[in-house]
């Protein structure tokens, strides 16, 4: 690292939650603030089967085709950044939502909030960046919306996409069809876009430098539901990183998972610039990776297939799903020590999507 | 009228718009400068058969499945606003743009971008609208995400919803299907959303009080539908009014529409301040509201049964379509004068919507 060392990352909020009354920058970081956010409001208001699933998108019975249906709004900043732009990560995050219900992605809508005064030149790149983010993906953009706000009013670009995705198997891919005894699969190396993100942010140089791993896990995930693996949830490993990601699948479940650090693939270049921040790779964001819980016995398969679509480090088997204690999700330290992983309560790097 | 005269309202946008190298606040008023927006960018970067149907929404094949998709943006200023909120807008919106498809809007997702600060107050009555919206509009709210934005860098709340609905009927419902002859309805009243955004802006008080129009248009739509119509094409009339919309029927259709001013339905009210404030209620957004076109001898049975789901005035028949001049909205005055639509160059009134 040539560049002077960064302001201290605040790693947590102090406040407790039920102290809050309006919003903070950590109610968007998804992680505790976000959650009760969720519980307090949103899932109150707006009751419904499908949001109790806590998943990544909905899975929708129209007329007897299955459909997934998911949501996703971007305010990165900056709105460039290496390995990606917020049109990239717009199309690639609902896309990879999608994905994870088990979903071939087919179509997207795209919803624009535009700042006055934000450069054409500015908005056609990053439309262009869509448009090929979309192909690569599989997905047509078929709708959209702009909106303009006054200078001072947006940060340049916002959007809001949706997407729909056509699920071609008979599979429950939730986690509510996690069960103990299943592996647990990762399909990458952790901690790239959060690193990209910061590092452009903050004006830090690391020996290499780092690229976001923003790209789309459709074809992946479409190969293990090729092989007819019993896939039983999948998950990417956005705002929160791994360790939210994981939480959350053993709340939801019921269910523990114990994971090894020593198996988890983090490069020497992220695990460096993590160590001077005083980050943990676990937490920090990615929006290329996922992990799959299937069945311990098909878990070398699945490994095999997931190496063909490495898009970068090799995927691993980071750990298996127990019994109990129920929520927990327990790291296996380097030394051997056993440390729960909690959630974050505040905001580890706002506007990282 | 019993307040002060307000500021005079910027009509249009004197500049050309080639010569626009940045986002104006007129490229998010649903006139000449978002077309141009549309044109030069969007259907560029996205190029896909569903965006040049220039509808409210994208009608797809679902493994033989007819689905409707669509999204809208909302940026409305102030948050909350006679007879609506950004909540029920934001439901409506989509819904509304899902039934002009023809499509019964089944689900919906719900993005929200949160500034740093809101009361969480605010934004629990917000989502609270929202699920009495859904309710009321027979949708559900089935997937979402939250992002925050700082202090400044937002206004409040923005909320992105998209849509899914299923067409029950084998028509074509879109602006190719119009046809020289066809007659022009409308569902009610004009210009009631507008007027009361901009009495709450500039704190104007008139005689009566003017309610937003903000509501589903689904009832009435799926009655059309179930009488068995031959409905030509749909369209709601938001930002951009009656005459923005009819302008954009005509030049997708290639067609001209002509109609009679004294046959489109406003309340005086409207008519009162709109005459005070210089605005042409033709141009006046509404969220309530919509053109059908349809065999000219099939009006008076739509007639029928817009009245009998008539949200406010009695609907109307407007007018006809003509074969030519191709593209041009042309309105007979009440003294028997004819003159030609224009689309508004810039923004009437900004974040309408």
């Amino acid at each position: 690292m040539d560049a002077p060392a960064p302001n201290p990352v605040n790693l947590a909020c102090p406040v407790p939650i039920s102290r809050h009354s309006e919003i903070t920058i950590g109610h968007g970081g998804g992680g505790k603030l976000t959650q009760d956010l969720i519980d307090r409001i949103f899932r109150r208001a707006f009751a419904h089967p499908a949001l109790e699933e806590q998943h990544d998108g909905a899975v929708l019975n129209a007329a007897g085709v299955r459909l997934a249906f998911a949501t996703d709004a971007h305010v990165v900043s900056p709105l460039f950044f290496p390995g990606g732009n917020i049109g990239t990560l717009a199309v690639n995050g609902t896309v990879n939502d999608l994905a994870m219900c088990g979903a071939r992605p087919t179509w997207l809508s795209a919803a624009f909030i535009l700042e006055e005064g934000l450069p054409l030149e500015t908005l056609e790149k990053v439309a262009f960046a869509m448009g090929t983010a979309a192909a690569e993906a599989g997905v047509c953009i078929v709708t959209g919306d702009t909106k303009v706000v006054e200078r001072g009013k947006g940060d340049g670009i916002y959007i809001a996409t949706a997407g729909v995705g056509l699920l071609e198997h008979g599979l429950a891919i939730a986690p509510s069809s996690i069960r103990a005894g299943d592996a647990v699969l990762i399909s990458g190396d952790i901690g790239r876009h959060g690193m990209a993100i910061l590092a452009t942010r903050e004006g830090l140089a690391f020996e290499s430098p780092i690229e976001s791993d923003c790209a789309p896990v459709v074809a992946p995930v479409m190969a293990l539901l090729a092989a007819g693996l019993e896939v039983h949830c999948l998950r990417d490993l956005t705002r929160g990183g791994l360790a939210t990601a994981l939480i959350e699948l053993a709340e939801s479940s019921r269910l523990a998972i114990g994971i090894e650090e020593t198996a988890i693939p983090v490069t020497d270049v992220v695990r460096g610039a993590c160590e001077i921040l005083g980050l943990e790779p676990y937490y920090v964001a990615n929006e290329g990776r996922f992990v799959c819980v299937l069945p311990e016995d098909q878990a070398e398969v699945a490994l095999k297939i997931l190496s063909e679509h490495a898009l970068g480090y090799p995927p691993a088997r980071i750990g298996q799903v127990r019994a109990a204690p129920a929520g927990a999700v327990i790291l296996r330290s380097v030394i051997g020590a056993d440390r729960v992983l909690d959630r974050l309560s505040g905001e580890q790097l706002p506007r990282i999507c």
